[in-house]
């Protein structure tokens, strides 16, 4: 048996907090932070560090700007298990940013679009002057042509960032785009870390994730049961119990569902639902079935197909959150 | 684009009795019908062609006991999609059986544990001479000794039963077991079609029946929204939609959905839910789940994950259904 050596990266807040606006407590979150470090989870994402100042009407809670001195009073201790924030192109202030040794936060991921890839790098560049680790992440991959794709994977190897993330972000891929892309990843960024973020549109984040950490994919992302945006993610649950290192445990991250999952499922809406399915069988943003999900026809799937595949239908734009 | 030749087999009225204890109307199983085979499915199971007599105590309606006369008259005119039985070794009356040219069915399916292969295979042999199609489906592999499974294969090629099924009983198989299994039936068996059962305790029964589609394994179990015992199936909407087969319409399954399995769901419980994952992830029957869900300690998981792992825990036994 040969032992693994991973990190998983629990999203739950960041992702989840896109189902329900960053309603979490601070008791929610100290009970996550001392359940993936039980469990043996590697990193922990608390939030987005955007700015309010950039993100016009955004009143979304601490999670969503995250602030260090309120971090503190949340994560009085820290342990094994690192943290980290996500930034968007366009909506952190640099200024926000603390250098790393006065700051809880260990890593700091960028996401953009592959047209943004340049000022990601940008960012990067600081946060890595600043001590933290870094990553990039690229989202919507599936809608990437191949050369751009490998002109901005060159100038990614160049940087000091630490780990290039795919993003599945339309939950469109199968094993085979997987195993395709983790190829050409490790061929054009040799030098680089990898990432896999996957959601659950056709209940293949999980196999995906395992299958890119056989490959030798390092960075898992997950979140406790699957709760991120629309279809959700690959389940954290899974990873701790399917991965082989003895540090991981599947119990502290049962006791987090039982205590709060379940509630919280019944309160807010995520994983595998009809419309989520069909986008992600469509190769298509799940904006349109999230609109769908909060009238009154959410159920009419049928209705919903033939307009999503309708020769008038709209090709998707493309926004962040 | 190689257009691939699958045969989908929805057994959703067949392994989803298991949830409902067969509580379905002639009119949904018409729907169903109508509904598959617009959708291009080329097999449904109607139900266990079991024996009332040999199951003490059993009522569980017309689909558990199906009789031609009746069959008839929920399936006035059949389509391209033809249809299934299943039956169990020693609840089966042979008795009960028309030849194939009086019969609705087409083939019928003989599930059995290892140690019953010799049983079955003199049903299969008496089934093939009426003119049936017939399959071996072998449950509960992951607990099958390697030479025990090779010297039963030897006898399954010798046989005239068309198609052998590898059955993941308990959702614990990942895509590198589907791989080594299928690889394995395909050089024991290579007189025979193959065909996959999935179970989705752990959220792979899509993904590891499309690996093993992709390598050749001609008939897919499915079952419409995954509906089926405990974690239930692959989903039949998830194959239509990803098999590349221009004969596959996901739009009539998506009306079964909408119009039947919302309402199901909400009044039964089958799905990617805790008890079974943590059974999936033990490789153990979901026995105990299932009979901790029936009660008020449905969502204690950790006490149940406890109980399943304590050096006292009791070993599974094996039943059918």
């Amino acid at each position: 048996m040969v032992r693994e050596h991973h990190s998983i990266l629990d999203c739950t807040i960041r992702d989840g907090g896109l189902v329900n606006n960053w309603d979490f407590s601070v008791q929610f979150v100290k009970d996550m932070y001392d359940g993936l470090s039980g469990a043996g989870v590697e990193y922990m994402e608390i939030g987005y560090k955007n700015s309010a100042k950039l993100l016009k009407g955004a009143e979304a809670g601490p999670w969503r700007f995250l602030n260090e001195d309120f971090l503190k009073e949340v994560i009085p201790k820290k342990t094994d298990t690192k943290l980290s924030a996500l930034v968007d192109i366009g909506r952190v202030d640099e200024n926000d940013i603390l250098p790393r040794e006065n700051s809880l936060l260990d890593l700091i991921r960028v996401a953009c679009y592959i047209k943004d890839v340049d000022k990601a790098l940008e960012l990067v560049q600081k946060f890595h002057g600043y001590g933290y680790e870094t990553s990039i992440n690229i989202m919507a991959l599936s809608h990437v042509m191949e050369n751009e794709l490998s002109e901005a994977l060159e100038e990614i190897n160049k940087s000091p960032v630490d780990v290039v993330y795919i993003v599945d972000s339309y939950g469109s891929m199968d094993y085979r785009d997987i195993d395709y892309l983790v190829s050409k990843f490790q061929r054009l960024v040799p030098d680089k870390q990898l990432g896999l973020h996957m959601h659950n549109n056709m209940q293949q984040a999980f196999s995906n994730t395992l299958i890119g950490a056989h490959k030798g994919v390092k960075f898992l992302d997950s979140s406790v049961y699957g709760m991120g945006r629309a279809a959700g993610n690959c389940p954290t649950e899974l990873l701790v119990s399917n991965l082989k290192n003895p540090r991981y445990d599947i119990r502290p991250v049962l006791g987090i569902i039982e205590n709060h999952m379940i509630a919280m499922r019944e309160k807010w809406e995520w994983g595998y639902i009809i419309p989520y399915m069909i986008a992600g069988a469509l190769n298509e943003h799940p904006r349109a079935a999230m609109a769908l999900r909060s009238g009154a026809d959410k159920d009419k799937f049928v209705e919903f197909y033939d307009k999503l595949t309708s020769p008038e239908a709209m090709p998707t734009n493309h926004h962040s959150d």
